[in-house]
C-alpha cells in the first residue's frame, strides 16, 4: 500500500463483522505455544527472574499477604490496607502461575504453593473469602456491591486458581474457587438476590469456570451479571441512595451535581445493548466488554456481538491515543467524550490497556479479523509496555503522552498524577500485579485455530503445536518483528493435510511479499493472508515486507495533536525524549517529507532502533538573550535531525522531557 | 524601519540609559490636561458614570465602608471581610476624586465627602487609622508587618487624602493622612523601630507626601523602607518565624522546604541594590520599583536609577507577556522565572499591569526615554484594558492569554483561577478599585515638561496647558490613535517661544512623516523626536505613519510561543475569539506572508479595527468521522482568512475560546 491509503484507520471504521461470520476462534493453550523471539524473550525472562518476585516482596510488605493468614487465625492483627488489595495477591498468583506452566522453578512453587494455602485457609465454611470483609465488616457482606469490589477480588481468584490448576494439576486453589462461585452463584442471579459487581471482572472469570467445569450455572451467571447492568431499578443505584445500609461508603461519583443518578462511571447507565459509546472508567470497560464477549462465545449472541463492535468502533474512532491507550483522564480514570485526548494530562492507565488486549483476543475470537489483532499489537507494544521498566521493578500507573522539561508535569500541581518516572508500588497497585499477568500469558496469544485453520495472529518468534483438521501440526515462526517485517512460519504436520494458514498482515507493513514453499502469493496489508493447501513438513511461509515510517495526522477535533504528527514504524510508536534532541522539544518541527535515518542502536535500551528524523527548529543566531519577541520575518528556521526512540523506552534514562505529538510542518497535500 | 528591523524590543535591549543624563520630567497636573480622544473619552465616561457608581455599592455591600463607621463608633458591629479592605475604600477614594477634578459632580462630591467624614472619625488620637486592628486585635497594632498590610493601607489613605485635596481644596483627608503619617515617621525608621512593609505602596504614597508638604522626613521614611528592604536582620523574617508574637498569621510562602527563610515573594530576599531579576509577587514589586524611581526623582541618586534599570531590562527582555502582562504564576501572583510565559495559565492580574503603568511613568520622567512610554502604552492598552469590560461592570483578575472552548480554562479544576468571563466582584477586590484610579489619572501620563522641552508621551487627544521656557503653552492634540498612526498636535504659546518639543514615535510605526508648522522633519521610530524652535500660536506638528500588522515571535525558550505568532497593529495586540473564525482556533495556522484585510467596525464592540488573517487550517473533507489518524500524505490543508480583534475586547460576547498566541506557519526567512 501507498502511504496515500487510509489503511489501518480505514479499515478500523469500516468493520467488515457480519454476524453470520462468526468464527469462535479458539485460543491454544499456553502449555503448547513456546516463545523464543529477540524482542519479547528478553522481556518475558525480566518479568519471570525479577518482576514476579518484586512483586511478591511488596505484597508482604504491604500486609496484602498478611492479611490471609490473619483471615485464617494463623496470626493476630488486623487488616491492612484496601478493601481490594486481596485481588493483587490473586493477580500475583495467577501470573506467577503462567510462568511456572513454562518454566520449572521449584522455589517460586513452593511460594505459590504457601500462598495457595494461606487463601485456602482463610476461606470461610460457606465458601466466602474476602479478607477485608472478614476481617473488618463481617457483618456486612454483600451489602455494598457497587463500591467494595467483593465480586471483582472473587473474578482475580478463579482466574488465578484455573492459572494454578493448569500450571500444576493441584486442585487446593481450584476447588477454593469453586466454593466461592458456588456461594456467589447461590446467593445472586435471576433465582437469586439482585445485584451486579461495581467494578466488572467476575463476568470473564466465571465464563472462564465454566469452560473449565462445563457447569452452566458459572456461564448463566456471567450472563446475567453483563445483562442486568445498567437496568433502571439498579441495584447500585439503591446502594447509593441509600448508604446506611452499606459497609464501606457510597460513591458520590455516580451523583450528578442535580443529585441525580449517573452510572456511567462503572458502565451502569444503560443495558449494554444500549450503549454506543465507550463510557467510564476503562478498566471496567475492558473487563466489562471483555465478560460479554466471552459470553458471545459460548452463546454465539450475535445482537452482543454487534453491540461489541459498536462500542469497538467508537473506541478506536474517537477515543484511543495513538499509541493504543485509553482512558483519557485521571478525574474518574474514564473515557471523556469523542476527541479528548489530551497529551500532557493523559492517564492512559496501564491496566486499562492490558483491558483492550483481553478484549481485542474475544472479538479476534468472535470474528478472524485482523483488526482485532493489529489493535492488540498496537497496545501491547506501545501502551502497556511503557508501563513496565526495562530493569522490571518500576511501573507506570498512568501513562502521558507529554512530558515537560526535567520531567515536569507541564500542568499539573500534583504530581502523582503525571508521573515523570515510574514507580514502584502503588497504594491501588492494579498495574504492577496485572503486567506478569499479560507478559506471562503472552504465548496464548500468538496462534488460534479454527475450523480446517490456523491462525497466526501474532509475529512473535515461537514453537506452537496445534491440532487442525485432524493432524497435529506444529508451527515455528522465526520473526524479526517489531524492527522489521520479516517472518518465516514453518509448517509440519505430522502428516500431510490440507487446511488454511491465516497469517496475519500487520496494517504497517508496505511492499508485502509471502512465498509459501516458495511459491509467490498475493497478499495485502490489514489482513490475514489465507492460504490453504495441502501442507507437508518444512513448507516455509516466507513474509517480507517494508516497514515505513508514518507521520501520522489526529483528526482535526484532537486539540492535542493539532499542527502536530505522531511518528510510527511498524506496530511501534516513537516519542522524543529530551536527551536525544538538540533542542528543548517545543522548538523541534518535524519535516514529515524530509528523510528518516533509521538505525538499529544494540546498545540503547536494551536494543532499540532508532529514527533519526528531518525537522526545522528556529534558529538562534537570530536571537540574542536580550530579545523576547521578534517580528516574524526577522527570525528565520534552520534544518537538524531529531532522534525518536519507541515509546515504550522512554523514561528509562531519569526524569526528562518528551512528545508523542510533535509539531510538524503543515502537510504539503 | 521595515519589518526586519529589530525595532522596540531591539530598543528594549539596549537601555540608552546613562546616569548623567537624568532628566527630572514633571507630569503635567490632571487639572491642566482635558481628554478629548474618539478611543478613550468614552471609556472614561463609562468609569465615570458607570464604574465608579458600581465600585462604591459594592462597598457598601460588603462591609468595607461599614467598618469605618463602627470604628467610628457611630453604629454597633464587627469588622467584616478582609484585613486589607479599608484599601478599597482608599483606592475608590481617589479614582472617584480623580473625576471630581476634572468633571464637576455633586452627588458623587457628596458621597465623597460622607466618606472622608467616616473615615476621620475613625482614626484614633494619635493618628493611628485601620479598622481591622482597631475592631479585631487593637492590641497587635504593627505587630505583623509582612502580611497585615498596615502600611499599605496607610499608602493608599496617603493617595487618596492627596487626590482629594487636589479635588475639592478639603484638607479634611489631607489632615488625616498626615496625621497618620506622622504618626508612622514617629514609630518606623533609623531612629525609632525597625521595618518595612510586606505589601510595598506606603513609599510611593510618602513621596507624594513629601513633594505635597515639602517635609523631608516623609522622603526620608520613603528612602528608608526602600533601602531597609532586604536586610539580612529582616524584621520581616523575625516575624515570620516568632509567629507566637504577631497579629493574624505568619505567611508559610516565606519559608522554603528546608525550613529557611526566602523573602523573594515581597522582595525582601536581597537589597534593592543588589537585585538584578523581577521577582516575587508582582503587584508588590511594581509598588516597589514605582516608590524606589519616586525616591530617585527626588534624589537623584543614579545607582538606584541603574538598578531599576536593570530590573526593567530583565522584566522587558525575559518575563513579559506581549501584552504587557506581568507575574506569570497563580501560585503566589507572582514572576517566576526567565521565559515562563504560559498563555493557559498566565496571572497577569490587572493590578500589576497597572503597577507597570506607573513604574514606567517614573522611568521616563527620570530618563526621557520614549521605550519606557512605549511600554506603558502595550501595557495600557492591551494588559490593562483588558482587565475591564466594556460596560465597566466587570473585571478580570487574572488575564488569560489562552482559553479553551467555550470558556473552559484549559488546564484549571478551579475555574476562579482563569476565568472566562469578567466578573463583578471579588473578595480581594484590588482590580475594580484600581482600574478607575488609573483611567481617572490619565491626563496627568499624556504630556511632561522638561528643561526648556514639552513631551507628548502618548497619542491621545486632549488640550494641555503648560509652562515651558517661561511661558503658558497650550497644546491641542488631535489623533486617530490606536486605530491609525495620525496626529496634529498644534502649539499656541502666550508669546512665541524658544524650546523643544518631544513627539513620541511610538515602536510600532512605519514610514513616518512629520510636518512641523509645514516642513518636513526627520523622525524614526522608538524615540522621542525632539524638534527645538522658536513657536509661535498655531504652529502644527503633523505627524503620519503606517501601523503595519506585526506577527510577532517569541524566543524560542517561550514554550508556550512555539510555533506560534501574535498579531500586533500599533499598540494593539490582538487576539482570536471562537465566535469569529470557521474553525475551533487549535485549527487555526496564521500565515504571516499571507495578506491582511484591515477594517474598522463601528458596531463591533464599541468600534475597534479588525484584522483579517490568512490562516491555513485542516481540510475537512480529507478527514471522515471515522478516521481518527491518517497518514501525513492522506491528509491536506486549506486556506482561509481568520478574524482578530484587539485583546482588550475579548471576553464581552459570553465565554468564548481565545489566543493571542496561534499557531503560524513557519518562517519563510
Amino acid at each position: 500500500m501507498s502511504d496515500n491509503d487510509n489503511g489501518y484507520w480505514d479499515a478500523l471504521s469500516h468493520p467488515t463483522i457480519t454476524v453470520n461470520d462468526l468464527q469462535f476462534l479458539e485460543p491454544v493453550p499456553l502449555t503448547d505455544v513456546s516463545i523464543d523471539d529477540d524482542f519479547w524473550s528478553p522481556r518475558i525472562e525480566t518479568v519471570r527472574e525479577t518482576t514476579v518476585e518484586f512483586v511478591y516482596d511488596r505484597l508482604v510488605e504491604s500486609g496484602r499477604i498478611e492479611n490471609f493468614r490473619v483471615a485464617a487465625g494463623e496470626t493476630d492483627g488486623e487488616f491492612q490496607g484496601r478493601f481490594y488489595n486481596d485481588s493483587d495477591v490473586y493477580k500475583w498468583l495467577e501470573g506467577a502461575c503462567y510462568f511456572l506452566a513454562t518454566h520449572a522453578d521449584p522455589e517460586l512453587r513452593d511460594r505459590v504453593d504457601d500462598v495457595v494455602d494461606l487463601i485456602a485457609a482463610a476461606q470461610e465454611s460457606d465458601g466466602y473469602l474476602n479478607t477485608y470483609f472478614q476481617l473488618v465488616e463481617p457483618k456486612k457482606k454483600w451489602t455494598n456491591l457497587h463500591a467494595m469490589h467483593e465480586l471483582y477480588c472473587a473474578g482475580h481468584l478463579v482466574e488465578a486458581a484455573l492459572a494454578h490448576r493448569a500450571a500444576t494439576d493441584d486442585d487446593t486453589l481450584f476447588d477454593v474457587a469453586v466454593a466461592f462461585a458456588d456461594h456467589i452463584d447461590r446467593r445472586f442471579g435471576p433465582d437469586g438476590e439482585d445485584g451486579v459487581p461495581g467494578h466488572q471482572e467476575v463476568e470473564l472469570a466465571l465464563v472462564k469456570l465454566y469452560r473449565a467445569t462445563d457447569e452452566d450455572r458459572y456461564l448463566d451467571l456471567a450472563r446475567y451479571f453483563v445483562d442486568r447492568r445498567g437496568a433502571p431499578d439498579s441495584r447500585l443505584k439503591h446502594e447509593v441512595f441509600n448508604p446506611g445500609e452499606i459497609a464501606g461508603e457510597a460513591y458520590d461519583r455516580v451523583i450528578t451535581e442535580d443529585g441525580e443518578y449517573d452510572g456511567t462511571y462503572y458502565q451502569d447507565h444503560a443495558p449494554l445493548r444500549e450503549q454506543t459509546t465507550v463510557e467510564g472508567h476503562a478498566v471496567r470497560a475492558m473487563y466489562y466488554y471483555t465478560g460479554a464477549a466471552d459470553v458471545a462465545l459460548e452463546t454465539g449472541d450475535e445482537e452482543l456481538v454487534a453491540v461489541l463492535d459498536r462500542l469497538w468502533e467508537n473506541m478506536t474512532t474517537k477515543r484511543l491515543y495513538v499509541t493504543g491507550g485509553i482512558g483519557s483522564s485521571h478525574v474518574g480514570e474514564r473515557f471523556t467524550e469523542d476527541y479528548d485526548l489530551p497529551t500532557d494530562t493523559s492517564y492512559a492507565e496501564t491496566c486499562a490497556a492490558l483491558g483492550s488486549v483481553l478484549w481485542n483476543q474475544r472479538m479476534l475470537r468472535l470474528t478472524g479479523e485482523a483488526r482485532f489483532a493489529d489493535l492488540q499489537s498496537r497496545t501491547l507494544y506501545n501502551a502497556l509496555l511503557a508501563g513496565l521498566s526495562l530493569d522490571g521493578t518500576r511501573f507506570f500507573y498512568a501513562n502521558p503522552h507529554e512530558m515537560g522539561a526535567d520531567g515536569h508535569p507541564l500542568h499539573d500541581e500534583d504530581p502523582n498524577r503525571l508521573a515523570a518516572e515510574r514507580q514502584g508500588w502503588f497504594q491501588t497497585a492494579c498495574c504492577p500485579t496485572n503486567v506478569p499477568r499479560l507478559i506471562g500469558s503472552l504465548g496464548t496469544h500468538v496462534y488460534a485455530t479454527g475450523e480446517s485453520a490456523v491462525y497466526v495472529n501474532h509475529h512473535i518468534g515461537s514453537e506452537a503445536t496445534v491440532d487442525v483438521a485432524g493432524t497435529r501440526v506444529t508451527l515455528d515462526q522465526d520473526t524479526a518483528f517489531p524492527w522489521e517485517a520479516e517472518t518465516t512460519v514453518t509448517v509440519t504436520p505430522a502428516d500431510p493435510a490440507t487446511f488454511e494458514l491465516a497469517l496475519r498482515v500487520p496494517e504497517w507493513c508496505d511492499d508485502v511479499t509471502v512465498t509459501v514453499a516458495g511459491d509467490p502469493v498475493e497478499a495485502t496489508s490489514c489482513e490475514f493472508l489465507r492460504v490453504e493447501r495441502e501442507w507437508t513438513a518444512g513448507d516455509e511461509v516466507v513474509f517480507e515486507a517494508a516497514f515505513p515510517v508514518r507521520f501520522l495526522r489526529g483528526h482535526p477535533k484532537v486539540r492535542s495533536a493539532s499542527g502536530a504528527v505522531a511518528v510510527q514504524r511498524g506496530p511501534l510508536v516513537y516519542c522524543l525524549e529530551g536527551t536525544d534532541s538538540p533542542r528543548p522539544l517545543h522548538q523541534v518541527r518535524l519535516r514529515p517529507d524530509g528523510d528518516v535515518g533509521v538505525e538499529h542502536d544494540p546498545a540503547l535500551l536494551d536494543g532499540v532502533t532508532v529514527l533519526d528524523l528531518a525537522a526545522t527548529v528556529p534558529d538562534l543566531s537570530t536571537w540574542s538573550d536580550e530579545d523576547l519577541y521578534l517580528p516574524d520575518a526577522a527570525v528565520s528556521t534552520e534544518r537538524t535531525t531529531v532522534r525518536a526512540i519507541p515509546y515504550y523506552g522512554w523514561a528509562n534514562r531519569g526524569p526528562d522531557e518528551m512528545r508523542v505529538w510533535v509539531d510538524a510542518e503543515s502537510p504539503s497535500g
